[in-house]
């Protein structure tokens, strides 16, 4: 079981370790045809690179594995006009080399592993159209075919094939077509170029340092691990570009760039930057970023022209302005479109794309005003321009109007926008969510996301619907999500975070799958297929989230964490502030009105959710104080008052963390030492941190209420 | 008015610019005559170019003064063995030189100023006995002359005469003897070697940058500064040891360490550093720092006769042990008595004394323990050890049990201890007093603190008695101070501040200064004679650590500031930390209780201080939440309610603010223009913060305790 390689690092779900054959060796005994691909093609190689290298770990057959990378590597010599390959191959019957010869022929009947290249929309055999990135795989008599219209879906298919060997099922009788839901699947990297990252959890960056971009082993087998989950786009620096990352689109960097770039390019991801929306003024020298000046206009033009014909993976950019400090178009008295719609017409003619993010609002509000309302602000700043953007633009969205709490309503601008590209953004990274040192399995929030019904078009409303495309029959749309990796040897902190890295991934690609089937493939392919690690971490993953959710802010008011930082209990921490983040916590009861009585923020949904979310009898109770200001004498739909709520859910909370616990402490011996160690440690440091947030909050709402707690437990 | 020099930096009191002679020019029409005062001691060199400094900038008499530099020049240059006194000295009729060569004649009739060195113990004109470092200034008929034991007395006294001159005050008829009240008076820097400065509000070290010694002219003006006030101790590293700042005291830094104590030692100051208690591991090569391994203490006794050989105006060391995470000897079981005597006699054979810091508590505390208390743990942790510390240990002692608040009772070790030697600390360092941003002249705190009776001995028990060496007749004991400085060209952030800096030297010397009389000293030397400027800034420093208390933490609770930072409100900011801060409000009231029914906090003080402080009835209000835990309807002597006092003194606090504000607008034209900008420009974000304050405090204790101002003012 030797997952961290030589050079230090795990390779997660990619281990390939050995496995149970459970029949699978078969298909592997010949080399595998190529039917329609070109074998030089980047993607295929590293296709069947994988192929080789996780058929060869899993299942001992180094030999026949070992010859696609020879017949590929020697394709490759041959193309390059060197060495024909060896004679020492010659002999064998169907490399990857005569295979690519062998376009043409029909080979239907033979056993083993075909991979085919077919046009888009080419109906498959379980009756469904192929679509761009996706795949077949169809077994049938010993013969194991996969499909695709495109060298991703080629990819992603064998990742398929791995995934199932990995987890010791057969593939016998496969018979799947999968298209991905979403065109873009992306991960955003907030990675700065010293080296560090915002929110970053899980150690260092291992794309920057110094102030310099890092090329290494480690870049690959991130790629690797992005592509095996369906991730077809990344962006390497962080929203808040400064200093040295505005430099990122100049001679300075453009030889490591593109480096960086084609270790994507063979893995089906595209090259992102975020920019800095003042380069003009930075980099330019021109004293304006007014998207209306033509010297600003034309500074981007060449800019960009450079940008896209010195960087051939690259797929566009990300923009963070008129945010937190960020320089943007409001500087200039323009909209958020005018600045948008501006570099989209620079990066057009190379089928570049801006992805605009809608997260602007005034971050120095008065916390004594009760009218101005941050929750509103991303619509407010946004719904005016719908329909203004080109068709090259997609804001990005994240999944609640605030920022990435554990409990949130869903943005209205999801659905709000009708005539507009949508991205959704959520954050894989734990910032407000335990720090990748709490456990928290995101996916089941992800979920309610996805599944959300924002009523904007009948039979395809929900957030899931408008993200994919499916609601405007646009095709720049797709989900983001804020990484959590680092230069940790387990990339993610906790070893149980990377169940959020993969599990986002293989949601974005198939938003149809629930959070526990992803545990399914996710908890054999990384740590054991035994039964019994399966149903433990399972037992402590599905329920993570609401656990965490009971133990710090009650009832979707959310913050009451240490400010800046944003691990562990301040009840007050962002009460007296200036970041629009408040409970309004008196003697008598909390919570913020945001009703037609209040801010009026819940008039921004489209109906019914609008008058759903309005009245205090009909608002979901887990956003009841998100939307209401509410005595602490208020009977719940459970017959508890809401003090009582606090007391109890926080000592629940507090409990099945103790249980998470004590489960893991039962898989001693069961998984690796040093998976078992690191997660042992980090739940003791859960445990801390969940009573303080139990006795904290229950202690600051008992002093404040003076209201005793009907069960008698110490509170302090 | 050219205040700021070449170099770029103010010379705040010392600024010698022209002023009215008010008849004192006669005392210079002659060069003084130096009596027993050897003029190439590297003191008297120093009081003599100060002196021909101030008088040629402030009289414009510049020849005259010009001759005693020039005299102490050649003096100097043929002690040297090069060239005598130039030809154009050999006319003058009585240059230093010459003079020096007078020291047996009687010369008491001759007009003109006298520098006389005499015994210590010699009675003066006044009728005082002379002490170590004090000196007479005494004017007959046109003769004044400065007598003193020592170089360090003459230096003084020839400030004080050049203060006499800055203030636009006449020397005639002068007889004043000024013996200083503390044997030591320091300041501590918290300069860290990589340049910063824990709690530094003036900007960057002057000390230190990139982990290396700076030395350089601003050097010398910061010690004549100290000088000009009576100082004559620094330490300057951080007490918090840590990287580079453990090589100190090894020859990688040897070298500029003596060229730096050099500087120190021409002002008669003696040079300190903060020793890492731990260095015998970090520095040693040794598996211990236990006091009692003789490995370690051979160690120390070797490092010692290195340091007080190759440093030659090495004072001692101060030492930060056990306490926040440095290391110290209860690591091994042993006393702090047992660390600091194990250096002590390490230091004992050079006059090396070793300074002791009593900050020494559980920086872990669990905020739901309310047995623990921080304030008792200087006293539980030194007090069985009196009188078991050698001779040349000094413990040094914060003014308060818990951390420089605005408002402490006076530490219980301060006369608790009867047979040990002490050092008061206090900080001029704006930490939690409004970090030079908001105005806070803390002399009127200091004077409290020097004022309060400890009950020790009878007739001598105030702790300027105890620290003095009154009390027990003891030569090891004064007064230390965090000092507030850093390389702003103010040196003090705000204008303002540097009343602290200025003050707290004079009050070292004279203990028995008024606050107000400081302040008429410093403000016709820094600012302007102009009595407008006096009566305003007067008006503004006098009654302002009052106003910032009236807008802060209530009746001696402290804390409530944004944790880490210390500027600005939270209220529950450290309610539910690890640090023993708390003010435990509940719906029903505040404070902390620490009578015998409490913490027993307050039966650590002598008697009948114990019994005051432990009942309701007689604890001073000003204490009262450090003392009880008081409901908010409790009346005070003011007829208020304890809530009622909260909104009222916080309204208040505020508008003293608004008005100092507007009384400094007042002097514009009548202070140099940057003067005037700096501090307005304070005063603006004083306001800022005192309105937060204000409104967080009123809105907090409202919201916890439902109770409305009587007087229907705002509160959110």
């Amino acid at each position: 079981m030797a997952n961290v390689t030589e050079n230090g690092w795990e390779q997660l779900w990619l281990r390939y370790d050995k496995k149970v054959d459970a029949g699978n060796g078969k298909y592997f005994e010949a080399a595998p045809q190529l039917v329609g691909f070109d074998p030089e093609n980047c993607v295929v190689r590293s296709a069947l690179l994988e192929l080789s290298r996780g058929v060869c770990g899993m299942l001992g057959m180094q030999m026949k594995a070992g010859d696609i990378a020879k017949a590929v590597a020697g394709a490759d010599q041959a193309s390059n006009g060197t060495a024909a390959a060896g004679a020492d191959q010659a002999g064998n019957s169907a490399t990857g080399a005569s295979a690519a010869g062998e376009q043409g022929k029909t080979s239907g009947s033979q056993a083993g592993l075909v991979l085919k290249k077919v046009p888009e929309g080419t109906l498959t055999e379980s009756g469904k159209a192929l679509k761009a990135q996706g795949y077949a795989l169809c077994e049938n008599d010993g013969r194991l075919e996969i499909t695709a219209a495109d060298e991703n879906g080629l990819l992603y298919g064998i990742f398929h094939l791995l995934r199932v060997i990995s987890c010791e099922k057969s593939l016998s009788g496969s018979n799947v077509t999968c298209n991905p839901d979403n065109p873009l699947r992306m991960f955003n990297h907030w990675d700065n170029m010293d080296g560090s990252i915002e929110r970053g959890y899980s150690g260092r960056s291992f794309f920057f340092e110094n102030d310099d971009i890092v090329i290494n082993e480690r870049t690959k087998d991130y790629a690797r691990l992005m592509a095996s989950i369906g991730i077809n786009g990344v962006v390497i620096n962080n929203v808040n570009v400064k200093q040295a990352a505005t430099w990122l689109i100049t001679d300075r960097f453009f030889e490591k760039v593109v480096q960086l770039s084609k270790i994507f390019a063979e893995y089906g991801i595209k090259f992102f930057l975020s920019l800095n929306y003042a380069a003009t003024i930075e980099l330019g020298g021109i004293d304006s970023a007014d998207p209306f000046d033509e010297r600003v206009i034309a500074w981007w033009k060449a800019k960009m022209q450079e940008c896209f014909a010195k960087i051939p993976n690259l797929g566009g950019f990300l923009v963070k302005a008129d945010s937190e400090g960020r320089p943007g178009p409001f500087t200039y008295g323009r909209t958020q479109a005018d600045g948008a719609n501006m570099l989209a017409d620079a990066v057009a003619p190379y089928g570049g794309i801006i992805i605009w993010r809608c997260f602007v609002y005034n971050c120095r509000q008065d916390w004594r005003d009760r009218k101005t309302d941050r929750a509103r602000a991303g619509y407010d700043n946004f719904i005016g321009m719908d329909g203004d953007y080109r068709e090259n633009v997609i804001l990005q969205i994240k999944n609640g109007p605030m920022d990435f709490q554990i409990r949130e309503p869903i943005s209205p601008l999801l659905g709000g926008l009708k005539k507009t590209n949508q991205m959704l953004e959520v954050q894989v990274a734990q910032e407000y969510t335990g720090h990748q040192i709490d456990v928290c399995y995101l996916i089941p929030m992800f979920k309610e996301v996805l599944d959300f019904h924002t009523y904007c078009k009948p039979g395809a409303d929900t957030v899931a619907d408008v993200i994919s495309g499916r609601t405007m029959g646009n095709k720049n749309t797709g989900i983001a999500a804020v990484i959590n990796t680092g230069n940790d040897v387990n990339w993610t902190g906790n070893y149980l975070a990377a169940a959020n890295l993969y599990g986002f991934g293989r949601l974005a690609f198939n938003t149809e799958l629930s959070a526990e089937e992803i545990l399914d493939e996710w908890i054999p392919m990384q740590f054991s297929t035994d039964a019994e690690v399966l149903r433990v971490v399972k037992g402590i993953l599905l329920p993570s989230r609401a656990t965490y959710e009971k133990y710090t802010s009650p009832l979707g008011i959310g913050w009451m964490v240490t400010p800046h930082d944003h691990y562990g209990c301040s009840v007050d921490g962002y009460e007296y502030d200036r970041w629009g983040t408040y409970h309004r916590a008196d003697h008598l009861g909390m919570g913020v009105d945001r009703t037609d009585a209040g801010t009026g923020y819940a008039q921004q949904y489209n109906e019914p959710n609008a008058s759903m979310y309005n009245s205090l009898e009909t608002c979901p109770e887990e956003l009841l104080l998100f939307f209401h200001h509410v005595p602490y004498a208020h009977v719940l739909k459970s017959g508890k008052t809401l003090i009582q709520h606090i007391y109890d859910s926080h000592f629940e909370g507090y409990k099945e963390a103790e249980a998470f616990a004590a489960a893991w402490d039962g898989l001693q011996g069961k998984v690796e030492e040093r998976v078992f160690d690191n997660v042992k440690e980090r739940f003791g440091r859960q445990l801390y941190n969940a009573r303080e947030w139990r006795d904290q909050v229950n202690s600051y709402f008992y002093r404040k209420s003076g209201i005793e707690d009907e069960k008698g437990r110490e509170i302090y």
